[in-house]
């Protein structure tokens, strides 16, 4: 049985209990306090060296990091991963626009503000340079679902798993959402898909 | 013929640059000044809504974004990407660790560094704070690279290139190599493999 390093209240750990469930793939979770570091004890290092959650054991006792790469793996072979070459180098397209340009600043935006962080002059000052950047990426999304259902090829896959995860809870990082109509009609059509679960269902 | 929308600086654009050349496809190739914001012009945004380079230009006139998902393109089906399930999410692990815990770090510190920004006070903070984060990641690739020869399955694959873009001209970020020994000698060996070119060739 697969085992997941998880936290409930992440985006990334989302992705990949989302991509379980919807492959009714069974699988063990053990919750993992961020705040607390306990993903920075020598015991979890030993499983990822770069301290992070989600991280995948393998039933071969390998561990596999990165929530990208853990639903790449998930999904291979299954119809949340398209076969053709292109198709699913575009669906690794989107998967790298979330990590690169998305996520350190819709994610971490919501972060700092749900987890209790003293919001510092310096911190204030990386959070409106992350709210620019991050509606420059709602921007880019929204222009691209003007024109398609989901991401790559008409169908749901795991790039609209990836951009799901931090944009529909985007306003709790100061993201409103309401000026985006085509991701907001993207939003509501990801969370009608077949055994959709929410963030908060370990 | 394949066109390669690119700029020499770039250790994105190397990436692709690298691979084409070593799978010996030939490509034409149009340089972009990111300085000038010629990637965010709207002709160039009509390409890639993003703005950013590299973006290749596929014969049926489809434009590929982000310099990873582009070279898992481009390797697909060859010696530069396993076939192996796990081993390609194994790749996918190394290439979004680069993007997410390298990059923002170490190349964005060398773009500063190298471009010309004025470093002012809320820069040297962020600069500071990169320092330490690329610090963190080149520890990871050490650690690793103690018991491997190359990223994945001992054996030569994208990921390599894609870490090795920005990690062979980490100093120019101010990231001394000197206490890296395991990182250098897989520089060295990446340097050797067949028709490498280096990143000042177009």
């Amino acid at each position: 049985m697969l085992t997941l390093y998880d936290n409930l209240s992440s985006g990334n750990g989302y992705k990949v209990r989302l991509t379980l469930h919807q492959l009714a793939i069974p699988y063990t979770r053990i919750e993992l306090d961020i705040d607390k570091r306990e993903t920075r004890t020598p015991k979890f290092l030993a499983k990822n060296p770069n301290g992070r959650i989600p991280t995948l054991e393998l039933d071969d006792g390998s561990y596999l990091p990165e929530s990208n790469a853990i639903i790449f793996y998930l999904a291979d072979a299954t119809a949340l991963l398209p076969s053709d070459r292109l198709a699913r180098a575009q669906v690794l397209q989107w998967m790298f626009f979330e990590q690169y340009s998305h996520e350190p600043n819709v994610a971490t935006s919501r972060y700092w503000l749900t987890h209790g962080f003293e919001i510092t002059p310096e911190r204030q000052t990386m959070l409106e340079t992350k709210k620019k950047a991050g509606q420059d990426a709602l921007a880019v999304m929204e222009q691209h679902l003007q024109r398609q259902s989901f991401f790559v090829g008409e169908r749901y896959s795991i790039a609209d798993i990836a951009l799901y995860a931090y944009t529909h809870v985007a306003e709790e990082g100061g993201f409103a959402l309401a000026p985006y109509s085509a991701i907001r009609a993207w939003l509501a059509r990801v969370a009608q898909q077949p055994r959709h679960i929410p963030i908060t269902q370990g």
